[in-house]
């Protein structure tokens, strides 16, 4: 059964999920690159970014099993770029270069049209401008049976946990306090929305926790 | 230099520090005896307990330290015990039977005077009426040069933590989710309050972060 699945999202422990003072410099806001600390050395991340070598173990399986049987991607629009508002033109591209790493289809939530993007490697930005319920619609049907992952930023995902429409969060808790910035779980109620912790497991840069709705009865 | 500390401190990873509903038969709040798996087993609370055994390790290094060189403890009144309002007589005297694990002059945060009570193994509670600032002053001189300990609640220690009185936290992040109850570090920023990551261990049942301050200079 495919999932609508949030993974190797990182989480400060006291709870936010990207700085303050997002911008084009620190997208993750200040600090927030700590957060992936557990993730960047690991071999996906390694790989990702065109190097040898990256080590293996828990962090690496997570963060392989992050992109494992994904089919669609959901973005906010911050997570896709700083740009606000209307887009002035096409040169914004995402933050990934040329080649992004996603090779499939993204769907981009945002309030202004735009038309559809293809990058190299199979990435194509898709502009959603319906809502976050349009955006998943499509995504399900473009994964083709595979999992859709919601990227983030941290108001998309909280967007959705929202609307019911997450079925797995994979959480890294890292040992950082970033004292502000964005509250991923604040005044949400994960028990309540249907979920409880179906792994966990500790490293020295994350404590990772899964936590899953019980499985929904084929549509 | 004597501390004011914080020490094997549980918080969720939705970070709360007790759940909702905290009552006579559950204290922590609906699930909040979770958020000890990690501390329960190890020798020291083992032998707390009186029994034998116990887990060695990591958990039980930190069980370990957080009593290691406690000279005073500071209590608020609903971590004491249930009772609310004026002391209807002497009968309560906490939730620990006639030998607390505390062994040290204990001060508990109250509105209502009552006088000391003391305990078997060398505990004496105190019932500080004149607020959190009195109640360190107290512990302090009773602590003679040993660390003074916030053992909680939640609210007592974020009292503790906004007037800038506390030196150290050991938090233990568990892989749980509570959904609600009370938040620990809600609107606190840590790092503004002069907090730094100093030590992070990571086990099952717990992701271990000791917060401190940059050390004070002699006083």
């Amino acid at each position: 059964m495919a999932k609508v699945r949030v993974a190797a999202f990182s989480v400060s422990v006291d709870g936010y999920g990207a700085g303050r003072e997002q911008s084009l410099a620190a997208p993750l806001g200040r600090g927030g690159e700590q957060l992936h600390a557990w993730a960047w050395p690991t071999r996906t991340f390694q790989t990702m970014f065109g190097n040898g070598g990256g080590t293996t173990g828990i962090d690496e399986d997570f963060a392989a099993a992050s992109f494992a049987g994904v089919g669609a991607w959901i973005l906010g629009r911050n997570m896709f770029g700083p740009v606000r508002g209307p887009w002035p033109d096409d040169e914004w591209k995402g933050w990934w270069g040329d080649e992004p790493p996603y090779h499939t289809p993204v769907f981009v939530l945002t309030h202004h049209a735009r038309a559809p993007l293809a990058m190299a490697g199979g990435t194509t930005f898709h502009f959603v401008t319906e809502g976050i319920e349009a955006a998943l619609e499509r995504a399900r049907a473009a994964a083709g049976g595979a999992d859709v992952r919601i990227g983030g930023g941290v108001a998309t995902v909280r967007q959705y946990l929202r609307a019911g429409l997450i079925d797995e969060m994979h959480l890294a808790f890292a040992p950082v306090l970033l004292g502000g910035g964005e509250a991923l779980l604040a005044d949400i109620d994960l028990p309540a929305l249907g979920f409880s912790v179906v792994r966990k497991a500790a490293t020295e840069n994350a404590l990772h926790v899964v936590a899953a709705k019980a499985a929904r009865s084929p549509s």
